[in-house]
């Protein structure tokens, strides 16, 4: 039982994941993506194992390992970017990969309090603001 | 940090999740729900514990334990119903009451591929079926 740990130099992102996200940084289990959606502060966590689709047929010790870093994003989501409510979610209809989704919500965001999937069309980021993005969480990632 | 634990007797459940669920069991962390709507085999899980509404802010030993669970149905999903696809999602938008969504999804059901919130009309379950359900989930859960 578990997903099979690959080396990183033969991770492979699902090339949809890839097309409308960009690398934040890799973390013990997961690599941690920006959505490409201005829309809202929109993480993406896909853990770095070969061929893993649910949830439940991770090992217990990843399954314990993803929930520490949905856990990480969230605070911060809360803690630096002040959300106001955090939306978690493992779907993958589409992508089947495993992914989780880790959003900020705001009261007036573009679809609250609808869910974000499918509704409406994406507003990506200007390369200044992801640049920004990646230097701060960086910088908080080492403190923590 | 972490939810507090409150006795049985003194837990509440979000009166807008009592109204749309049917009670299936107490597991060790969470009240388990069958979500009033035929169309999807649809579950939820309540942690039994004082105003929490983000995961993040659970302990890590009741988030672990909340993984366990989501894991538990999950199989119930898969080995017992035979599902296509799980859809896992912590959403609490609109019940601030932590709640995880566990649902069961097929290629031709209602709203393939999107996701399930929000969209058409609860299908009420009969009874019956309800009644069926939850013999069948108390008959599983003790072979676990």
């Amino acid at each position: 039982m578990g997903g099979k740990r690959v080396d990183d130099s033969h991770f492979v992102l699902n090339e949809r994941l890839l097309a409308s996200t960009h690398f934040i940084c890799d973390l013990p289990l997961c690599r941690l993506l920006r959505h490409d959606d201005a829309r809202y502060p929109w993480f993406l966590l896909v853990p770095r194992l070969l061929d893993v689709v649910e949830l439940y047929a991770l090992s217990t010790e990843q399954q314990n390992q993803i929930m520490a870093e949905i856990s990480l994003i969230s605070r911060f989501l809360k803690d630096v970017l002040g959300v106001y409510k955090i939306n978690v979610g493992a779907l993958g209809n589409i992508v089947p990969q495993l992914h989780i989704h880790v959003i900020g919500r705001e009261m007036d965001d573009a679809t609250w309090p609808a869910p974000v999937w499918g509704i409406g069309k994406a507003d990506p980021l200007l390369p200044l603001d992801v640049n920004h993005l990646i230097g701060m969480m960086h910088e908080w990632l080492e403190m923590q």
